[in-house]
């Protein structure tokens, strides 16, 4: 059973999984990426992944966990925390410790093993994030979870171990200190300005015009302000909302408008360049909150975090916001 | 001139450091640490640094940057913040930045090129850590600066980009999060129980003594209770003292001891494995700190930062520390 362990003065939380008995030497050999071998995600290998607990496409009369699915939702086989137990916390000495409870999810994609998520058909990207909003409401049932991280990684630098195209989520028994932290501080503004911070930003990008890339009457694609990393960018809806499953249909395809532009003129800028995006939501079950705005965050890995931002939490960034910006919205795509 | 930038929301600040002007494609060429060709660091190549700000072993009547010396600290050749100016703060709405005013120092931990620091000679780590020292106490004179932030990257993989042993230091104006997030937390505790928390993790580490990789009569070395990666280590004084720059050269001495037994076990249960090491004191100029204890954290980079840890501050860590405790203990160095 996983475990999850707080450091005593900060407050952060981590996972302690131990997926195999490790020896220390295991940790050198660099996983990559599988390729060309043996895929546990490509159809007709149904039977090699968790049972599935979600599917898009799959047509009628034909059994579950066989091929013919669109978009397919499994627990990952190595998860980094369980789904079955109680929750139990307990002390040792002045430390804390929680039983690793929660649930890790692979959102399948596609079902084609080459396709890649900034070049997915409008109508398989939206069924994708239909499926994190499905899921996301569906483990919200569950009141042993606060939060659920819908996240992916791309690409082996960026920390993906699995070529075909998925996505990740993880349910959590406590909140995050990032969400934490990322609420205390649209909250501490909004009591100050009686605004959403994000509602203000959005309003002043899209007056300054130098760091939007691009926009339709729904969303905003933007570089941030002050970036970890050259072309970070964070995808918004531009009408105030706290929370992404609250968000329909409709709005959801006209997010796959913006977010496959913005993924493709990346791409164009840097071909191939790992990144992972992270979806930045309100916890679960909270009423609609007027300082919180959800988004999300993609993060390209193009610099090593070394000794200095382990430290300090501060990162050091080579190029400008408003320069990545100008690249991007130069790109041919 | 750099940048500094603060995140709105999260209060996070980054640095905008444009070296070159780079092009987007720029990035994607791996830096390696430069091997077998020219090093700017090693002796007879001094002038190709900037000038020195400090040097130890440097024989009488020799001129500054001339060989003949034992550790050498000189500015970075290409630093992240720049020594000469005012500092500025300026808003643009509701975003907020300063100049990159600060310092970024090289401390040349040896002349010879194929040194380690794990493997350095005793009375040589003993120069480095009195060189931090100096440093530090000098820099703290101008009043610009609010923190030293003293850091090691070894190998590749850790952001080293040079392979001559160097460590480095960043004078920074602002005190960085993470900082002020540990200082907070050890507040916290002493508020509530009246004791430094340090103190009290050392105490019960003594007596549980399953995370204690060495120690001596004046230093502790153990794998933290809630590590980021496997193998994370923290060196403290047993003795309560919030300042690095408040220790004698004997307690140095004893410092030297405990800190190359732990890299050389770590070396031992890894060969070659890169790692981040930074120094945790003091705000400059603070009063001795009852609730603060200055340490060192070592971090192996073992595990890769992927879309989980970005967006929760949450990190994953497949092997628990009392299991990396027990294979450094019984590595045989």
């Amino acid at each position: 059973m996983p475990e999850l362990r707080k450091d005593p003065i900060l407050g952060r939380w981590i996972i302690i999984s131990q997926e195999r008995s490790k020896r220390p030497t295991d940790f050198i050999v660099e996983e990559s990426t599988s390729s060309g071998g043996f895929c546990p995600l490509c159809p007709g290998n149904e039977k090699t992944t968790p049972a599935e607990v979600f599917v898009y496409g799959r047509e009628e009369g034909l059994p579950p966990n066989s091929a013919g699915w669109q978009v397919r939702v499994v627990p990952n086989k190595f998860p980094a925390l369980v789904i079955e137990g109680e929750l139990e916390k307990s002390g040792e000495g002045l430390y804390d410790r929680m039983n690793g409870i929660g649930a890790h999810e692979v959102i399948i994609e596609s079902p084609d093993h080459e396709d890649r998520f900034a070049y997915l058909d409008p109508s398989r990207m939206h069924l994708v994030f239909r499926a994190y909003r499905n899921r996301i409401r569906d483990l919200a049932r569950d009141r042993r979870f606060s939060y659920v991280m819908v996240f992916k990684n791309y690409g082996r630098a960026a920390g993906a171990s699995l070529e075909h195209p998925h996505s990740q989520l993880v349910a959590l028994p406590i909140l995050p200190r990032m969400v934490i932290s990322e609420l205390d501080g649209a909250l501490s503004y909004y009591r100050y300005k009686d605004r959403c911070i994000y509602c203000d930003i959005i309003r002043q990008e899209l007056q300054q015009d130098i760091r939007v890339v691009c926009r339709n009457d729904l969303f905003i694609a933007l570089t941030p302000f002050a970036p970890r990393t050259p072309f970070e960018m964070w995808i918004m809806p531009r009408r105030h909302s706290s929370s992404f499953t609250d968000q329909s249909d409709e709005s959801l395809e006209r997010l796959v408008e913006i977010f496959s532009e913005s993924l493709r003129r990346l791409d164009a800028c840097i071909a191939g360049v790992p990144y992972n995006f992270v979806l930045h939501t309100q916890p679960l079950r909270s009423q609609p909150l007027d300082h919180y705005h959800w988004h999300f965050e993609i993060v390209p890995k193009l610099t090593s975090i070394a000794g200095f931002e382990w430290g300090s939490g501060f990162y050091i960034n080579p190029m400008p916001p408003e320069d990545t910006c100008r690249y991007l919205k130069e790109a041919l795509i």
